[in-house]
């Protein structure tokens, strides 16, 4: 049990509340994708507040110091998971958008390299962090981010994300830290 | 007087705490240019807290239905903001980033133009909106939102921002919206 502080039924009826308001886009980016489209459950006051407490949720007695949210989606709920955890907010940024001096992690696409950072003082050694991303997919993004935390000298007390593409079993990428998914498409 | 909410005295301790955390960044992001660093700011989580609260003040009575937060700093402030005031949240993109259809404003930078877009059925007809970002500048992005926000049929009810860059004179370009700043520098 990692839910502990929802029931199974009070979590049953978020996931239904939340599923509700993802919006399904054909052919985007590219013909053949199935877009899972998040922004009407952020448009959704009551949905965007459900999302946001359940992503906390499971973090609440852990003693969270930073949440890391990645660029840009992944600021959108991570910055209000931090305010929800009394914690900073720590943006993850792709390359070069960051002003002071970074520490840069690169992940494998498709095709190629991307780069994703955070400031080098950002996360102080010895402290807890949560990152926080609307989708796990193929969990590039999300394993730079674990690294940049533990290269910082930071502990990674989870990773907690809104919805999980199962199919591209990003999860795999991450067998040290055990993703909170709250929807499973 | 248009905040109400705080007192003088309040204000003036949490303007101090706010501008305490923002940091000089010098020839950023060319030479000559003194940058305004707003994430030590975020990553404290009594400052994130502070600011959040005083960007949402003056709107508390107001009936928002919805805030936008311009991509990607505003992501960081206005998700926030949306859920103390009880509003849906509306990121507004980058040109070709949200994935259904869109209604794009474009706006002058000092060499060509650019454009920002919301979802053309983000903001129903009627429906009050306050816009957030974390810093005025020249004004274009503000203002090519708020023009959006009437162009979908909304009213903008404010623009709250938490830093003015009073050089830039962006204040100019919105003479119909009063901007709500917590720091001018």
């Amino acid at each position: 049990m990692s839910h502990e502080t929802t029931t199974g039924a009070e979590r049953s009826a978020v996931t239904e509340q939340l599923l509700s308001r993802i919006r399904d886009i054909p052919d985007h980016p590219e013909p053949g994708i199935l877009f899972k489209d998040i922004t009407p459950l952020l448009n959704d006051a009551s949905a965007l507040r459900a999302g946001v407490e359940a992503l906390a949720d499971p973090y609440r007695e852990l003693g969270v110091d930073h949440v890391v949210g990645l660029e840009a989606r992944g600021f959108i709920l991570g910055a209000p998971v931090a305010l929800e955890l009394g914690a900073g907010f720590v943006p993850a940024r792709k390359a070069g958008k960051l002003p002071a001096a970074t520490i840069e992690q690169s992940y494998d696409l498709e095709y190629g390299t991307a780069a994703v950072e955070i400031h080098s003082d950002a996360i102080a050694p010895g402290s807890r962090v949560l990152i926080v991303d609307d989708v796990l997919a193929t969990g590039g993004t999300g394993r730079a981010a674990v690294d940049l935390v533990h290269r910082a000298g930071g502990t990674v007390v989870g990773f907690s994300v809104l919805m999980e593409l199962g199919a591209l079993r990003g999860r795999e990428k991450m067998p040290d830290v055990e993703p909170h998914v709250l929807l499973s498409v």
